[in-house]
């Protein structure tokens, strides 16, 4: 399943991909259930900017870029690389040359589940990239691998053209199919999330918006003073 | 000793409070005899602020954010919502809707031993937040959990009304019984540092500003020049 | 082999110092051909500054920093800091006073393999730091350690004089007999990817420019269409 | 609140202690409703062993087990040494001779937030001991701090003569107070389970036995035959 | 994609599993061409069993066993239980009763990307599990998740049906697809290495038998003598 | 200094080797000053076994057992061969084929700062190892390293031919140079330990036969009793 490079995958309507840059990783991820979100050591290196684009994959040997030479070419407007290797490395695979070549492409963004360097230079040149760890540590090209295949990072599995969401909150993926009706539940999630900013500034509480008193109660949660909690607690207040 | 909603906790004195507000964390555990710091995994979400207030404490179910709904409305004027789970977790508990209800109620800024998400939202609205993690994934309201009793996170005990201090540094926690003498011995540990920039500024040493060098004479170390350690070392210099 | 404060170790010349600032830390650790590196856990505390200067080395015990204060009188123009611990620790041994008394003496930063504090008044007073951990933890005077001797800090060994680079990508030693070698081999580096980044925008590929379609020849990585992958894969596409 | 050694503090009733014996650690807890344990980090050094005694605390200086020596003094016949440090630490504070003190005068065992050492030795003398770290590093003895004060590990406050129960599944305290409720609702809890291992021999489901089809039904989790699951989920099965 | 329980999904060839039981997970890993092997944080609780089944897929809530419960009703003769949660969790969410249910229906053995307890009573009952942590903490039964969806750990895809094999080295998935051609390979390899190891019995060494001296002559790997290369290292051997 | 294999390094005497074999790490590091450990991330596959050699060393890339294969060649009786990486790597990088070669060349055993598999084949044969992971990925030889050239690990330099003793506390390094000084330094150790081991067991305490009361009174600790401590913690127990 590794040693593939494969061309012309299939990617998520353009018009959804547009859709979606208008949405927080937050929101996207709460309109897919909960899901499809890398965890939370795939970082930003750059703070206040969101990027969308499809997934160009990439599945390399640690401590070897070769397969993201092999990427490049594969790349074009609007894509994001996505690259992971196949055991934790957190070597330096990733800099400001590539970022230059893919760049010159088209291409939106790094998300790296390994290292990164030249991270000064990425953000001078507005290249944003989110990755495991930042480290100067260069890789050799020795050892083959993968582009296009489905990767998976932190239980998330990404395919080649699925949509991929980044901001200083973190990495989401939506796959290429569910681009549309994500990208439709997320305007539904933010017109219910704008109606729930303007109780909260008019002071109403979410116990009483979302009906928690009763899950509350129905869970035995109980109120009580500071003093009848203390007298329970006994000498441990 | 959970699945409590514990109202009008005793509170650190407020004068105490602000007087505290004028020390940095650092300084502030040093007058406490080193005591009272979260570790360095709960990190600012931003730069160059300092916060203070008196703790509102939430125990919280891991992946559940039903317990931070009920503390809202425990939470008044110059509170900071101190939130724990009873299992280590980096889900995103607390975003910007929350952040948005407890501003209304003059809350001063979050301490969260778990995941938080809208970042770049909290840090555009000036909600002041310290997490153990960033991360967009959301969470249920389905578990029971307490609010106002005592939390511990990274060996410090946090009480309702204890007073918590944050800046780029970390958190302290002081307890609400120790507000006075903390803010006291602060202002006398700033004074006498104030004494010791100005030595240093002017070339004093701190060997011989602390009688160090009395120190190192006892404790048998031994000054050798280049020469004489490696000859000492044989062929390891 | 501790117990020892050095003085007057040799130092790498000064003009090979000065002419290794004008690099990157990635490009001076490709130049050693991929050594010299710290690894990812040591992080700078402010952004966009590189820091060249000559090591002065302490070891000391957790929790202790006795042996900064004997290293200050061991530091002079043009040295950078370099503080490890002889087990693991968070603890934040340095500060602003500490930071105050070197830029007195003209050091030109720190390299912590442990905590740090006063982070905001260090950026404030624009002495760079890179270190593991940012804590307000104070430590103890009481346990002796070395200054200028050898230490080795993730499998980098750091001697007295030897040359310190960092940056956002990290930090990287020079041993000081190679410090003119790699400041020349560094000087070819950026030359050559000078040319790269040309051709790069121009749009050559790397794959052509270093010729890696040979490599993924003879190591067997197969070019597919997504159509073609997907029918081997069976029903994994 | 450090430097202080607390002489004859209050212990749980020693009947208490040993019908908590006769309960693992997981059931323990359970009856106290899921609280009490220390986390995952805290692991045995041997395997199939069972101890329950009284916790006698320390709290030392990293790289330091000076507290150590004042605590054997304080220990006696079923106690149990707790230690932890005021920052993380993995140095080997405690070894055979202490091991050796402490067994004769009766101490059960030892649960300790730091390193271990001479674990082969302490296993042939049959003195249980769960750590944090195996760790041959040794320590000084030149700082402060103290016995028999209320210390946090993992969020779990333990003081003086609380219960500590540990086995190969980890560590759990039980309030002093608390001792007899707890030994009860264990019995309470050992039988249910003996019921439920029986249904569970024959046949019966947790889905009927505890009502959860109800559960699954109300959260809206369905049934889907595999093909109706593929040809929901498109192209990824 | 979650709230699913699939029933009677397609599953490996038993006559092929019970093949793919006579090697190790090292072998089957290679004869994968190195892929389908979980990372080295999920380890067993008992040394010296090998287990081989078809997978049952868990994805729960972090804290929450309801999904367990739903997938025991799944499981049959030759299955192995793998569970994961949607967040990173190290509470116990299995132990000995779970254990006794499924071993009632001819389950061979756990897999879980979480915590476990009741170590002791698996291994006296002969339950085979391998575990991301040892942890009593108790789960609820509150949130929805699903069974016998495809689940992502650590890089690997898990598909219901497909081979689990682990060992004291970790686990390892055999897609159901290509448990046959996984087998045969395995055995080609196998008898690969036994002429190996009767190789190197005999004192044949790797360099000659895999033609290794002219890759590191390729390589650029010099031989030097001791003598040559503290020369060429100046002060550094 | 990386791309060298050096033959015939210097090594430490075998009588003074085999001295050393009689004692613990603890022992002979603390003899060594408390210097001379390897960190507690690497740890033993098997439990009870001590072994001691002189090291031959390997600086391999990560994902890559070529210098393994190189240093098979250069091992002889009584050696232990020391592997690490140039990045962290938890690979396989070893198993029980290496092992077999080992052996019959009279190898004692293995300290990897890296991934090791065929655990179980490895105790089996009785070939002791010590490793930071325990993982079954497998590695290639496509990259150049190096042999016998000093490497350091977790703050510890090894140099070919230095003596490596481990058991299950873990790992030290005595410099070849030291060999003679640290055995009898170890003796002297040991011989006060049994003088101690034999007070202890009479009832002796640490605080009296090291004079250890003295140094709480200095720094200030004070006794209390438990009605003192009460009272001046207030409500804080």
């Amino acid at each position: 399943m590794s040693g593939v490079i494969v061309t012309h995958p299939p990617k998520a309507d353009a018009k959804d991909v547009e859709t979606l840059a208008g949405f927080g990783v937050a929101t996207v991820s709460e309109a897919m259930g909960r899901t499809g979100l890398i965890g939370p050591g795939v970082r930003p290196i750059q703070q206040g900017v969101r990027v969308v684009g499809t997934a160009v994959t990439v599945l390399s040997w640690p401590g070897d870029n070769l397969m993201i030479h092999a990427a490049v070419e594969q790349c074009g407007e609007g894509d994001i690389l996505v690259v992971t290797t196949t055991s934790p490395s957190t070597d330096g695979m990733f800099g400001e040359l590539f970022a230059t070549a893919l760049q010159q492409r088209g291409v939106r963004g790094l998300i790296i589940n390994a290292g990164i360097r030249d991270t000064q230079e990425l953000r001078d040149m507005s290249f944003p990239a989110w990755s495991r760890a930042v480290c100067a540590q260069g890789t050799v090209k020795a050892t083959g691998g993968s582009v296009n295949v489905p990767v998976a990072v932190d239980g998330q599995v990404i395919r080649p053209g699925d949509v991929i969401l980044a901001d200083d909150d973190g990495v989401v993926v939506v796959p290429r199919e569910r681009a549309r009706a994500t990208a439709e539940a997320s305007e539904a999630r933010e017109a219910k999330e704008a109606r729930s900013r303007a109780a909260f500034l008019d002071g109403e509480l979410g116990l009483d918006r979302y009906g928690l008193r009763e899950t509350l109660k129905r869970l035995g949660v109980e109120y009580k003073t500071y003093e009848e909690y203390s007298s329970d607690a006994g000498e441990r207040p």
